[in-house]
């Protein structure tokens, strides 16, 4: 795992921290969804296993550390900040929301206690992670909300940010309920079901659009699904539909899909392919898709590729990843930023969950009855909790979603930790 | 490089090729962006170094082949698929137009002529990794052209689509003007100028601001960038100014940027810091920028993360990969979409460019006096070109970007792709 993947200030940090002799001291940061995206009521986590797995594993080999005493901003680091690099390990402990659970906004999602220096490098890396794959998954929970019970496939690969981000948004996809992906390797990867059959040039590479059809028929049998639109959709369904059976469906990628559908559908049933499906695809997203099942085209399954690999309506969103306390001599004390609009609230926190309304709490406050959301991962530096699988992970998703929209939802601020927020900022003016 | 990186359908394409005896035909594919992003007049291309990277490294491994057979769609591809699939290298040639060139709507960017599997397969890796860089490089132009002349800096890993993405994204930024990046690993990787002081945790675990302020001008010297606004902006910069030298500036990273700027510049004036310069950060974009320069707000250099790193107001392009011309029997056929509003060019091409307008022509035409912006890189499946700097690209961008904005440019179609495009639309129709 490159340790260099990371802001240059949080390196700086660390120097500085060290150079001030605090890399002893203990601090408590804490990630949070400070800010919904827009058109959003809530978010489904997802990107934990990547943040535990970067934890595990964050070295410094030791041409890093060249190249860090390279860096002007590093000429003054103490020597022995170069060694302590050398020996790095994160070592402290982490306590996050289980992937696939609903959040609302201003909720914490993933706590951090450990030695300054080994909370602070992560923040660059950890918010990435987890908010990438969060939006994916929270789109995904939409758009398949919007299919009412027909399959979702999440194509959207190529309209990821780099190839590699294509994985994890389909693992994200599946999580937010897609029924699959195209994306092989993520079927690889995460035992994720992978889908797909031809496109346009699969069709133009065939003299004529019959052959082609003919010969995807006899490598897929009754998985066959032939794309309709290279040149006329009309034409091209009544070829589909002379050729018959084996014939899982077809697939529109262009065009009006309310009217195209009906007249497809009317030349498929004429055939006698009463069982053929018809999936649409082609830059869909929820509001399309709720819009066609509102106007009843026969449309049996969706593939959504652009808005959903980059959560095109909400590409970011407003998470943060702060310092809530740090423990210095013996004492513990609160911190909090207090610039106005950015006002935090201080100390080590526990987010308990009850049937209609959540309750944001001190770390070690009780809640009989509730769920505590944040659960330990790691524990001095060592994995204490087995990961579960996308397929699990999906199932803790779909269960949590049955409650969704939950718009009338609030999240309450327990009496300590409004006592402590208030006493804390009270300090920071004093 | 994992050839499992890509659309499902891309494989059982292939496995249909082979099966249907059409392994040795020669396609020439084209990836064109086809339609530009809202707020765009044209793209800066970027991504290319990727896309030459996994081209040239593409192979199958055992338990990748193994995985394909267990899937249902490919259970009928015929057994020499599999043998052609561990032998499989990318022999093909590829024509691209280099990074850091201004591209204007319906211009293609890479042409790959191969045999038709070798050009099938990298469909999906190349439309994420051209798109993407490009996406990120166009923005930062739009950036640092508000900017006008002041610095800025990238700071947008924490909210990229994966934390590699930042890596490729701080690179595109660095190719689009910025002068430098956070991200320390893709100033390792690329040589990009990487910059970063601290964060407001930095702040908060020093027991009072002015400690926090000491300690990291002694870290840093005249590179010292105080951070105003943890508590209170105005508080903050005359702790600062009592401070003096040595000292590079302060960051501002919440508020009314205009009126703080101002208020700052005074305090820092009036204890002789004149010197001293403001930097602002903070949910910045390029219309945000302009205003502030606008205003007159003496501000000398921006960073900008998110809005940056997932180009937000447009995270994604209408980039497509299209066969264009297939070589079979002894004959070359062109080929096209003839769908509505999806029509395509057909035939292999080269992009002209001369001072005031481009033409889009047959690769074997000429036009003298003009620059063929199509140019060789992998020959025989081997690299013929070195590939440029960073730095270097930078430069490239740099002059294309100085005849930007470009609104009244405009693309010709020469007489011979035209007559091309007339048969093959007709030959469709028959």
């Amino acid at each position: 795992m490159n340790a260099l993947l990371t802001d240059l200030y949080e390196l700086t940090m660390a120097a500085g921290y060290f150079a001030a002799g605090k890399q002893d001291e203990i601090g408590t940061f804490e990630l949070t969804i400070r800010r919904l995206p827009r058109n959003r009521d809530f978010v489904l986590t997802a990107g934990l296993h990547r943040a535990l797995d970067y934890l595990l594993n964050l070295r410094f080999e030791a041409d890093e550390i060249e190249f860090l005493k390279s860096l002007p901003n590093l000429r003054n680091a103490p020597p022995g900040f170069w060694d302590y690099l050398a020996d790095f390990r994160f070592r402290g402990d982490v306590f996050a929301v289980p992937e696939g659970t609903v959040i609302y906004e201003g909720q914490p999602v993933l706590n951090i206690r450990a030695p300054l220096i080994e909370g602070q490098l992560p923040e660059t890396y950890l918010l990435s992670a987890l908010t990438f794959e969060t939006l994916v998954a929270s789109k995904a929970a939409r758009i398949v909300h919007a299919a009412q019970g027909r399959y979702v496939v999440e194509f959207g690969t190529r309209r990821a940010h780099t190839p590699e981000a294509g994985i994890l948004g389909a693992r994200a996809s599946y999580i937010g309920g897609c029924a699959g992906t195209s994306n092989t390797l993520a079927g690889y990867r995460y035992g994720i079901p992978v889908m797909g059959t031809a496109a346009h040039s699969w069709i133009m590479a065939f003299g004529n659009e019959t052959d082609a059809f003919r010969q995807l028929q006899q490598l897929l049998g009754d998985r066959t699904i032939q794309l309709l639109d290279t040149y006329d959709v009309l034409e091209g369904a009544r070829k589909v539909a002379e050729l018959g059976k084996p014939l899982w469906g077809v697939r529109l990628d262009s065009g009006d899909f309310v009217e195209t559908s009906r007249q497809v559908r009317r030349i498929l049933d004429d055939a006698g392919l009463q069982h053929a499906k018809i999936m649409a695809s082609g830059d869909l997203d929820e509001v399309k898709i709720a819009d066609l099942v509102a106007a009843g085209a026969p449309i049996d399954s969706f593939g959504v590729g652009t808005e959903l690999a980059v959560s095109g309506d909400a590409p970011s969103m407003g998470a943060i990843y702060k310092l809530v306390e740090i423990e210095q001599d013996g004492q513990t004390r609160a911190t909090a930023k207090s610039s106005p609009e950015k006002q935090t609230l201080p100390g080590a926190k526990q987010l308990f969950r009850f049937p209609d309304y959540d309750i944001l709490a001190l770390h070690d406050e009780c809640a009989p009855g509730s769920e505590a959301l944040l659960k330990p991962y790691i524990i001095n530096g060592n994995l204490v909790t087995e990961l579960p699988s996308a397929e699990a992970i999906r199932e803790r998703a779909r269960a949590g979603l049955e409650r969704w929209p939950a718009k009338d939802r609030h999240t309450e601020i327990s009496y300590e930790l409004e006592q402590l927020t208030e006493r804390t900022h009270a300090d920071l003016v004093r």
